[in-house]
């Protein structure tokens, strides 16, 4: 049994008191009654991903799952014989199936849908719904429907397909919570002990070994929030039937309660509602989802924590079930608190050893305002088949918006008219590369030349992490505190010889409006190469600081392959070694970038959007830093977010920058970076090569000494009186 | 005076109880108490728009506006005492400047600023601080101020500037309203006469021969809404002041009522909130407006119309006048009742016979929703010098967004590093061209050549437009019905013997989700040509339903002038005489365009941004129907919204268009458009050459002969019923 009648009896008690549960309700109600206005309709299966039957058959696994709850909220018997009905159907169809036509391989082919994926989100629904009625029903049709259905369905998905069901892998989750759940329903422990334990009962597959191997230790699962999403729903569906079944098994204090880490984690990861889209993600994925809604619900039934409410209210919605009225009645009791976004690291990896995802964050006044400044760093392990070769790559939101941006996947989801709504040939040859990123990319070849099994031996080494209050419970001290945030990692083996360590730091100053972030890539290389170093970013040029030829009349493209044939080049400089700048416009934001290098370097403006016949691209603009023919070089730069253009008032204030320099400067084992401020003073950020503790530093600059013990430091500099009394506003170059 | 004393107790006694004044009130005080913290700063004027002392005096007329109402509503004399050292400063560097350093002209400059224009509006909200406090100044204090600052500014704008100032142009009413306003403050009765009548006071120049000849008898203002909005201000505004001053002048009754229909149109012209962006528009301009908001509040002042209390609640916000409060106490009593968008046809000229903006609206559902489809198709004048070379061009709004699109202006409003924030060199080489809008372009060359003097010289002729209800008042019978809206015109004269004709019409059918768009043009030439007709577009592609030649290796330009080099070829196809279909994917819903031609055409699909050296155009893309070497050709095509993707739940409905055909025949003088729609339904649309009455028609195509009387008819056919039992999901081509 996964609800009891004591629960179902509470809900009926209480729900009409709790606004949202009782608002769910109504939801559910419209739309299983629009499917009883239609009637029973089972299709045999015929199309792919978004056609009919595929459409049709997930409305019958969400009208199931809803006249289950309807039928014991309301008392209404039609309920439960539209369900009845509807499974007697499937008891008639489901037999005789073969593999789907559509299938797209032999092994992976479902039943009712192409995908075995979709049949096992089927079951994990459906029998949600038949634990709602199936005491309800007559032995007969019970009988019939829980072998020709149910028990029939958990065989394909567990011992029809061992390979498949035994993976750690989050497709293996979904069929295990499918079998696990119809275990408990049908009474049936040699389907739980499977679905727990793998088919052979021994532990190397199955739920629990998922549960150990998906998610680090801070609940970050390898392919990224959008796949983390999508693998949460039956990680915590699945755990609450085990919890309500068997709560001898502590399933959400397993590995240190990494199940309600993951939901935690998960809302972590995003900026404005939006997860950040790294890896193969929709950008239009969010807090919303309908799999975060069940999440929460379950995470804040476990642990009563009042800031998941707060995240509920933007949802705007809960579930049927009784997770979802304590979700309820605590924002109808007031309870809920600000959800608190904040810097952390998530490391990656089984065990928190491959890497990690650094997020730094910034501004925004109040603790749940995700307004302000973040920055993402991508310091984690390949991510598996859906990972993008993007190592040591990073995003910057401000003002609700993604700045420095991530094409995410190339996939129109589910529109058939787009490569049947799967991933189409450009995520591959475009948002997969190196160069659809912000990182470095070495003679025009991605990292692990775009081989993911390869690049799944090769994890970055995180050097830094350091943010207000993340040292305090280390004996060590660090310089991090309400103004400045650092992260930094090193990265071996994305190509043969070559190692390449980035810092990326947000600050903030008195004289900036907004916090800043400083990115400094230095690269260690086997000979003479070619170094590339984009930033993707979002908004309308303002002005290109540097003199470019433009080729406005005829438009080149950039490259041949590794993402470069997707790149049309509307303007390149010449090779120098002064400092540039670039501003955009975006939402009424100003962004002025500076950036030099430690060689002489060219700019590249370019676009997305060559070679891409069935324009399946969105078209996209980039600068790319290149230096040619050295070995070692180091790139800096510094994102500096100003002024307001607001529309409606037509006026326009602060869009001069305010840095007006950048300088870098490289010592013994360590570099600087000096800006200095449109006031005269200076911020400097001093970072050694290697984060030893106790290691001491000295790097001598434009007549400035520069002495620090430890991994890094910042030097803040008023300007000479004189020189402040009459401000500079000269810009670089 | 401006405002007396009864107006102000009654706003000291009722403001706090109406409480989008009180928010109001709030609002002003933050702005003036953050400027009485800097204190007086009234530097010499030296910057062009959006730099220092551009800002800095625009935040003064704000900040003595601000003062001088507080003042009244608070009797807080800090307030009169900070717009008192203001103005004495003022009054002592007004008497000592020139031309502006920053002018672009000697004509045209100001004093305080770059524009004549800009202090103007100085002038005009100035002087409404001014009237509050003059009467609590020492007599010196105020002698000064009246004759240094008012009576010489309101000097140089009239007598001093007279050809602008007698101008029938929107600046002049900038300066008529201010000079007019300080008249009625100084108690000068010649200052008030010359503001009316013209520095000749003989009423060919001034504010009422403005008032007769700058709006159409149905509001409509010839540059359009962004510009309507712009002129709005200081109608209204002085309008009121007269009304106060002089009400036997029933200003408001003038012409009409024409001020008061200019607020309603400039309403009527928006979607969504913003305002059609035709001719020189920025696209961020919409009814939050400042000037809308002085305007509603006086015409709901005056009419009491409670429709227009719901544009004041989108607004948020009112003005702190008299007639502020009304629609604050307005709201406050619950008296608000929804606007009514509504299809209309706004003529244009003075006399109403210079064309006209004709909007078909349907859908939405309620009267207030926007949400529903609007076409709007441009069959006004010229425009004078911010018109766009764009006859009978049309724009489609869905779903809340624009999904046939115009460019609107190439300018960043204030952006000094864009061109210092005026128009861009891109506004006259694209924005303005033909080919950068929905029109037929012949010979790649621009309407009137690009020459808005020759464009003065040719209006379009308003053929048809009927909507329900519209044939109501008169004898002759109208098809027009909820599921009809049909509008159309002629163009001669922008091309040397060319004439071309165009209909637009909504049309609703049981088969279809939304309306859809029906184009038809007819251009009848003079010999062999090149005709382009362009569709600008939003959305991403879904498909394209021809073959074509795709260019993505090297992206050519496709012409030199004219607008024609901003743009990359992207495809072309051969010329053929079938129908041909687009699909795009926009916000969440999809449309789809069908299009074919009497005559072998070819489609292009393109996308502005080349030949922009300084990055200043957006990048959109358009599809270009081209026709080569004849004289006479039709054009026809259907926009068809359809579907729904929902990227949260990732489900997808109605991908597929349902017309899966279009068909032209040309009868005897008429023209019959045949869609068949996916259940096998047609539904076919006639439209005779000229719109007479009386006229009979018949015209055969595919077995069937379509049979009408007068300009126009719509014929639904139901398929056969065999058909009917199996419909076709065929696609053309």
């Amino acid at each position: 049994m996964l609800v009891g009648e004591p629960d179902w009896r509470r809900m009926r008690a209480e729900g009409a008191s709790a606004p949202m549960f009782a608002a769910e309700q109504a939801r559910v109600e419209r739309v299983v009654r629009a499917a009883m206005a239609q009637g029973v309709v089972v299709p045999v299966p015929k199309d792919p991903g978004g056609g009919y039957t595929h459409e049709q058959h997930k409305r019958n696994y969400l009208a199931l799952q809803g006249a289950g709850a309807l039928y014991r909220l309301t008392g209404d018997r039609a309920y439960a014989e539209f369900a009845r009905e509807m499974l007697l159907e499937y008891a008639r169809l489901y037999p005789v199936l073969g593999p789907h036509p559509a299938r797209r391989s032999e092994q992976a082919s479902g039943r009712l849908f192409w995908q075995q994926l979709n049949d096992s989100v089927w079951l994990a629904h459906a029998i949600q719904g038949y634990d709602a009625i199936r005491d309800a029903l007559p032995p007969a049709d019970r009988e019939r429907i829980d072998e020709d259905v149910f028990r029939r369905m958990a065989r394909f998905l567990s011992e029809g397909t061992p390979d498949r069901f035994n993976a750690i892998h989050n497709h293996a989750t979904w069929a295990t919570a499918g079998v696990g759940m119809t275990g408990y329903v049908l009474r049936d422990r040699d389907l739980v002990d499977k679905a727990l334990l793998g088919t052979a009962k021994d532990g190397q597959g199955g739920f629990l070994a998922q549960v150990d191997r998906l998610f680090s230790p801070d609940g970050y699962y390898a392919e990224g929030p959008y796949y983390q999403r999508y693998a949460l729903a039956p990680f915590v569906i699945f755990a609450s039937a085990i919890q309500r079944n068997e709560p001898r098994r502590r399933i959400f204090r397993r590995k240190d309660g990494v199940l309600l880490k993951a939901v935690d984690t998960l809302v972590q990861t995003s900026y404005a509602g939006y997860f950040f889209p790294i890896n193969d993600a929709m950008p239009d994925k969010g807090l919303d989802t309908e799999e975060l809604v069940a999440g929460v619900a379950i995470a804040y039934a476990q642990t009563q924590d009042a800031r998941l409410l707060s995240v509920a209210q933007r949802q705007g919605r809960t579930v049927l079930t009784p997770e979802g009225l304590q979700v309820a009645r605590g924002i109808a009791e007031g309870r809920a608190q600000p959800f608190a976004f904040r810097p952390l690291m998530l490391r990656d990896g089984a065990d928190g050893d491959r890497g990690g995802l650094a997020i730094l964050r910034m501004g925004g006044g109040r603790p749940d305002d995700e307004h302000g400044q973040a920055l993402v760093m991508k310091n984690t392990s390949q991510g598996m088949g859906h990972g993008h070769f993007d190592k040591l790559n990073w995003l910057f939101y401000d003002n609700g918006r993604a700045v420095v941006t991530d094409y995410g996947a190339a996939r129109f989801l589910n529109i058939e008219a787009k490569a049947g709504g799967t991933y189409l040939p450009e995520n591959t040859s475009w948002a997969k590369q190196t160069v659809a990123h912000n990182t470095l990319v070495v003679d025009e070849r991605s990292h692990f030349d775009g081989d993911w099994k390869r690049g799944e031996a090769h994890a970055p080494e995180p050097l830094l992490f350091e943010v207000e209050g993340s040292g305090a419970s280390s004996a060590q001290w660090t310089g991090a505190d309400a103004e400045t945030q650092i992260a930094s990692a090193r990265m071996r083996g994305a190509y043969e010889g070559v190692a390449f360590t980035r810092t990326l730091v947000l600050v903030g100053h008195p004289d900036l409006p907004f916090p800043a972030a400083i990115d400094l890539l230095h690269v260690e290389g086997a000979g003479p190469a070619r170094y590339d170093l984009p930033l993707h970013f979002d908004g309308h040029l303002m002005s290109v600081g540097f003199e470019a030829q433009r080729h406005s009349a005829v438009r080149p493209v950039l490259g041949a392959r590794a993402g470069y044939q997707h790149l049309w080049l509307d303007a390149e400089s010449d090779a120098s070694a002064a400092a540039r700048s670039l501003t955009w416009l975006l939402d009424g934001r100003f962004y002025t970038y500076r950036f030099g290098a430690s060689a002489p370097s060219r700019a590249l403006l370019v676009e997305s959007g060559a070679n891409d016949p069935d324009f399946n691209l969105r078209r996209e603009q980039a600068l790319i830093r290149r230096i040619d023919g050295v070995g070692d070089a180091t790139f800096f730069g510094v994102l500096e977010p100003h002024g307001r253009y607001d529309g409606t008032v037509e006026t326009v204030h602060g869009a001069a920058s305010r840095i007006t320099r950048i300088a870098h400067v490289r010592g013994d084992a360590a570099s600087v970076i000096v800006l200095t401020l449109s006031t005269g003073n200076t911020l400097a950020l001093a970072v050694a090569d290697e984060p030893m503790q106790d290691r001491a530093h000295r790097v001598t600059a434009g007549g400035r000494t520069y002495e620090w013990k430890g991994a890094w430091a910042r030097f803040d500099q008023q300007a000479e009186p004189a020189r402040s009394a009459a401000p500079t506003t000269e810009e670089t170059p």
